[in-house]
């Protein structure tokens, strides 16, 4: 029954709105699943997620911000093309779930343990106040304001809802910095290496949280021993994955790099990822620090180079499936004054949001120093700020499973989306006083998703 | 009901053959399509896909054989690693059609459109000759012979049932023609030319009789009237494609290609290819004519280089969930004396069919003449004989129609792969007995799916 109805709407709201809207709506009299509608749903999603993605970018803004926007205006609250229940909704979200483990992967692939290793005291330490601050005051914020917009379903405490809160607030988007610092032609600064490393750092972290808040997601009881355990799971799981799989894979893909049909190496390190993410899910940890790890044991193979390029095109098509599901769980409605929908607390706890997430970054910044200018802290602060892939994951994750209304994840998207729109500009300005990049390395284009082009320097 | 029931089936088997099969029994008790059994499906069907399409190869055969045996392995008469009804099928099944679309797509892009003008000639006539003599020879056995194994559903007359019987044996395979030529070092010979002249006409020949045959699926009468509507709807389709698409295309993509967002050329092509398939499905030819003609369209834009380039690593994930749903669609036990449904008729008329296709496509060669040796006749028809794709979709169509019953389906699906078994052993001495190749092109590797990996010379 429900399921016949948003089919209706769905279709119903498409016919209005495409030039072969009358096919379409007598089509869908017919019932099930046409492949049609499946492949004109693809077609909206990706076209609106390339379309808005080349807008942000002209923009001066990251892609992937673009691709949120698509999702909001393609999602239930505006155009309402995409299906919100029923079998295609549950295909698409099946979909963006490959998008986001093969992101997860190509973040992973970009993963220099060594190097992570190398950066050592300084980016540990930014990463580590950077991921503290910002969840403390995000916690202690909801916990003494206690806003009326809290759980959607009773029974869930504060507690765990501020646990929510501060989490969405830690990981920088080691992707999104990248590319900012990439298209500042500063990705060679010091300061830039600092960034990078404890977003590098950050975004471990940030999936040991995940690991944590799936937990509680799932109902576990919010105990020190509960989050040491989880800690221990996801940590372990990661730490297990990588060591198990450094041995394992360069054999295995030693082997399958003597195979010669067609498409073999990126088809492997696509079932690779897949399996890693599905290996993590079954042990109880985050899909995504499964194909993160594999990402990340992949990255000293042979055959890194070639696994690297070929998973691009194959991501070009499933990560935008993502973040446009992601966008589309915005409900637009809640902004705008003249609807009955509209919550001026989404603006006032996006904005108190916004404000710490801008504070627990920049502190992380003036927590690392000895011989440096109030600009280069300053950088490095500005340059943890923006959120991205695993803040929406949480948040989505809190969406999902009722412990985050939809105003209160609308107000996180908000922070979000802001932090990330953002940092370009802030940090523009602070370079800029801070003298000539010191290299001529060319401004690199065409590197977006959260995932920089080149390797990430250390 | 049927939907719990065939999820249980499935992961019970599942459960028996994976490592982690007690994770995924204890998951699945707690219903829903898990992430993880969608990720794990994935996984069996490309991992399968590689590993016997690499058997294949070794085999010297074509690897789009070892897919079809994955996918008769993994299917429900073997491992029962697919569910064969509920949601994970529909998904399967969906993903299957972008697949088909993607190798279609690629054809079409390697189809030069004036090349195929320009063989012209000797082409033409092999290509007809090689169409019409298999389609008669099918039709008039099936009319004459009438075996017991016709039609599953009552009220479908034999004459349709004869003439899926007829399509299924015209199409030659172009790309697994143009591969076996070029494993033999011979894509460059007169002979080789003509004979992909004509499989390339043969292909669009092959199509347009697969939009007659949709027509019959989908309940049409068979009159000569309605036979040439549908000609003039789907050659009209591909002809207003081609010709609107080559005015659009150049400057639609030539402003795409000012876009610098990551992947937006891949990503269009992807969703042109999706576009053009889905409205040749609700203009009511097949979709797959659509993906065809965006292929070709896109054959002649600047961007086309690119294009191939990055489609390939896509069409390497979507493409083999095609021919192993397809291979799936094979009831082994058909074919095993000490079952139950041991089917002798499976054998028989499936070797019947294959004589058929034998002698229809060497007659071919025969009849374009005038200066040629026996020996290059011999090559030209029998390099016609490989089956492939087309021949497969017309026989799924049928099977999921009604219109072919599984024993018959079974015995098309024998036809088709020992076509495709028997070319290469059979060209190879000819060509050995014709003296050594006319140049010294090596041997180009990994070119499989039907999809030659260099542009198909004319």
């Amino acid at each position: 029954m429900a399921r016949s109805r948003s089919g209706r709407r769905w279709t119903g709201r498409t016919a209005g709105l495409l030039a072969f809207g009358l096919l379409i709506g007598a089509s869908a009299a017919e019932g099930g699943i046409r492949t049609e509608y499946f492949f004109l749903t693809i077609i909206a999603i990706l076209v609106g997620a390339k379309v808005l993605g080349e807008f942000a970018e002209r923009m001066g803004q990251p892609a992937v911000l673009g691709e949120l926007v698509a999702g909001v205006l393609i999602g239930p609250s505006v155009l309402a093309l995409l299906p919100t229940v029923g079998p295609v909704s549950e295909i698409i979200h099946l979909l963006a779930e490959v998008g986001v483990a093969v992101l997860l992967f190509e973040i992973g692939l970009e993963t220099d343990l060594k190097e992570m290793f190398r950066v050592g005291g300084s980016a540990t330490v930014v990463a580590l106040v950077g991921v503290v601050a910002p969840f403390l005051l995000g916690f202690a914020f909801w916990m003494i304001v206690q806003p009326s917009m809290g759980a959607s379903t009773p029974g869930i405490s504060d507690t765990i809802v501020a646990v929510f809160v501060g989490a969405t607030l830690t990981a920088t988007s080691v992707g999104i910095t990248a590319r900012v610092l990439t298209d500042l032609n500063r990705i060679h600064t010091p300061e830039a290496r600092v960034v990078i490393g404890a977003a590098v750092v950050d975004d471990v972290l940030g999936l040991v949280i995940l690991a944590i808040v799936s937990g509680l997601a799932a109902g576990a009881a919010l105990t020190l021993f509960g989050i040491a355990l989880k800690f221990v799971v996801a940590a372990g799981f990661l730490v297990a994955a990588v060591i198990v799989g450094n041995v394992i894979a360069p054999r295995i893909f030693g082997l399958i790099d003597t195979m010669q049909v067609r498409g073999v190496l990126l088809v492997s390190a696509f079932c690779f990822a897949l399996l890693f993410a599905a290996l993590a899910g079954l042990a109880g940890s985050a899909m995504i620090i499964g194909s993160f790890a594999a990402g990340i044991v992949l990255s000293s193979t042979n055959q890194f180079d070639t696994i690297t390029e070929r998973i691009r095109p194959v991501s070009d098509v499933f990560t935008p499936i993502f973040f446009v599901a992601v966008g589309a769980g915005v409900n637009v409605n809640l902004f705008l004054p003249w609807t009955s929908t509209f919550d001026l607390n989404v603006l006032l706890i996006g904005g108190a949001l916004l404000a710490i997430a801008i504070v627990g970054k920049v502190v992380s910044g003036y927590a690392v120093g000895w011989g440096r200018t109030r600009l280069d802290h300053l950088a490095i602060g500005v340059g943890m700020i923006p959120r991205g892939e695993v803040g929406l994951i949480f948040a989505h994750l809190g969406l999902t499973n009722g412990i985050l209304s939809p105003p209160l994840y609308s107000a996180i998207l908000v922070m979000v989306m802001f932090t990330t729109f953002l940092a370009p500009p802030l940090l523009k300005p602070i370079f800029a006083r801070m003298g000539d990049p010191p290299d001529g390395t060319p401004r690199v284009p065409g590197t977006t998703h959260g995932v920089s082009q080149t390797t990430v320097p250390g």
